[in-house]
């Protein structure tokens, strides 16, 4: 995307002090590249280069920043500047910007805008992190169903450089509640003097502005729309998600979903900038936790001790063993996550997938067995050889049922299935692992020869 | 979205042969609604009621089924009817469903499409699973530079039938390279006699039709674009991928990734439908690749025996110790391989990556071994807890450092960063953790108390 020589060429003309070579550089860049190369900057000379900007255009990069760069360039801006910002971002992107700004900026900024622009900003950043609200835009074009089609167009027309899309419009009543929805691509094709009543789409996929963002994401991507309308909980119209920001959300979900699967907490914003002591935090709790979930496999082999002792080559399957249980859950925890993520399976289907679960398992199991019986036969001799294979079995069936129960179990008791992680698994499945391991080489080892 | 409710009234009209009344239900619902709802009725029924929606319908609802639903519907369908099929459905997804017949369908089939037809699936049909050609489609609205904007608006009115998306059309010259691109929006706000040269973005964003299609869901996400051209290699447009496709492509990828991080191979299509045998053969490689990878564990406790066999007591925090390892380290790689994949963080990074990451984990290290050595005091006394408390500092540096590095090894060699998985650095922590603690007991536990 963007190449280091873009960067030296603007750092250079910056430095021989020729700020309109910079600019003529940055100006051919599309607007998110524009905005990587100055996150890139010194701050002070970020600073120069977007006051030199059109206005426009420095909006439109703004919105690009990350988080962190927002706040610092916005910390640097004057009240009279953040507010001509503010006057030409997109909605959604500004009401996040005002979640950022300090109390102090935001108190110097409101009485420098309009009204309309101040309580569009109240009701988009009253909107908590990760729902629908959050990610939703107030710019959309409504009509009334006795508009024709011809003023629909004029509409449309005089409304287009302010919204966010122009490609579908929604019909509401006096109370703002959607009637339907026309796409630009309807009215051109329509006769000009139709209404839009007649043509309108009445049955309208909809969705609650308090939900969780990714519901939006979800019905954009399962009816392919180009937007989906959100509604407050009197059921009016209060803002629109657009395809664009469905798909940022499915990708920083997608994030999340692979952080939960490895027991780290939530990572807001990037992981280059994350401090130390914010990793720390994501961190510490599942491994403290998973450490006393191994204090279960700890005991289980102090209870064994004298068989070890006894027979100490077990233990050098031990970890075999018991990882191949963990890893077997581990992958069927992980498909099951995934699939009842992506709605392919229901909380319903569990007794279907367990049936299929456990023959896939059985088999996985007597492969596993066929493997390792050989080295069991090697190192232990043939009574060593029946327990590491009959363990093996047992425990690959027994690890990818818990793996794949798990999700279910979390899902019903209205948990996120994610939570089921791979080391969650791996440890539930190491001290399960074990007392199987120990019981078969109790039971076959005592066993007159 | 589908209640239970919905498919048992349908079953009911079924059969009760009442096949309006379920046609009835059915055309109450959205699409994608329809067609999974089809996918619940037995194969005679599903037929009954796909042949009896109007064509457009069908072609839309046929669009929506998964790839065994489509095989088995189009496998029970004439030549006559799988043309008409085809005449109705979307570019890029007849494409797929040829790809999906069998040779004797696809040439029983093609002497029944127009010659436009055929080659536009032909040209289509060419590219491989997972190309950007496989996902695009080439019903998409060109103009030539000279138009003006009111005979473009004439060209959009009557293509709009047959294209994908009317909201963005390409400005191409004689040789099919493009111009540039111009969007219904800029259309509208024109004057109807400037010519479309005039008003078109010169600096389009494409992407080859033969790179892999996670690069058009890049670009769409990106630059926040409705669709993104896609050219042969003369550079030649043959195609368009739309943002419907791309929030797709983005969910799909992210399962794969998913998939790859719990040491899970590709799944093509649903779990619910996937058999027994196509779950063994995603498994099993890595399972048994994992299993010899714990050997190494293995031969470090028997290298031991002599030190376990007098010191029982140290086989207790095996499990514990070695598992912290490689807890902290599938942390350490998943964050790792998530900030490669988003470009948050790059190859050239990771120097200051390695220096936060050590950081943190002696922070974490540190936490844990406080956690352990209480433990560690109770059941072994004071040179076990000394024994345990290192071991926890040194394992949780070592893993954290390997699950950190190895995305960049992978990264570096060309290979997936992603095949870091979970599973495989837990068998490598694995190993090294019980080197680390068997050397660290023998060094403390021979030292004169």
């Amino acid at each position: 995307m963007l190449s280091e020589t873009i960067l030296d060429d603007v750092l250079d003309a910056l430095g021989a002090d020729q700020l309109d070579q910079a600019l003529d550089i940055v100006a051919e860049l599309q607007a998110p590249d524009a905005a990587s190369l100055v996150t890139e900057l010194p701050l002070e000379e970020a600073l120069r280069l977007i006051r030199s900007m059109p206005v426009r255009r420095r909006a439109a990069v703004f919105g690009y920043f990350g988080p962190p760069q927002q706040a610092s360039l916005a910390h640097e801006m004057s009240r009279q500047e953040l507010a001509t910002l503010f006057g030409h971002m997109e909605h959604d992107e500004r009401a996040d910007l005002y979640n950022r700004l300090t109390p102090e900026q935001r108190r110097a900024l409101l009485p420098g805008l309009a009204h309309a622009e101040r309580e569009d900003l109240r009701l988009l950043a009253s909107y908590a992190e990760g729902t629908v609200g959050s990610v939703m835009t107030s710019a959309y074009v409504t009509l009334r169903p006795t508009q024709t089609v011809h003023q629909t167009l004029e509409t449309i027309r005089l409304e287009a450089p302010d919204v966010e899309t122009i490609y579908l419009a929604y019909v509401v009543d006096d109370q703002r509640r959607i009637l339907g929805t026309v796409s630009l691509r309807e009215l051109i094709l329509a006769p000009p003097d139709q209404q839009v009543e007649d043509i309108m789409t009445r049955d309208v996929v909809s969705c609650q502005a308090n939900a969780p963002k990714s519901e939006a994401a979800r019905l954009i991507a399962h009816y392919d729309l180009l937007a989906v309308p959100a509604l407050n909980e009197a059921g009016q119209m209060v803002g629109i998600v657009t395809h664009d920001d469905a798909l940022d959300v499915a990708q920083e979900g997608s994030t999340e979903d692979q952080l939960k699967l490895s027991a780290v907490g939530k990572l807001t914003g990037s992981l280059k900038d994350a401090t130390v002591t914010s990793l720390f935090r994501m961190r510490v709790g599942w491994l403290t936790v998973l450490v006393f979930g191994n204090l279960f496999s700890g005991a289980g082999i102090a209870y064994f001790e004298d068989l070890i002792q006894g027979v100490v080559a077990l233990v050098f399957f031990l970890p075999l063993l018991v990882d191949s249980g963990g890893n077997a859950g581990s992958q069927s925890s992980t498909l099951m996550v995934r699939a009842l993520a992506t709605g392919d399976v229901g909380a319903r289907d569990w007794i279907r997938m367990l049936t299929k679960e456990a023959t896939v398992a059985l088999l996985l199991g007597l492969t596993m067995a066929l493997a390792v019986s050989g080295i069991g036969l090697l190192r232990g001799g043939p009574s060593i050889a029946l327990v590491v294979a009959l363990t093996m079995v047992v425990i690959v069936i027994v690890g990818s049922v818990i793996g794949m129960l798990l999700p279910f179990v979390l899902a019903r008791l209205n948990f996120d299935p994610a939570a089921a992680s791979a080391p969650l698994i791996t440890s539930i499945c190491d001290g399960v692992g074990v007392l199987i391991y120990f019981n078969i080489a109790n039971l076959v080892l005592s066993l007159p020869a």
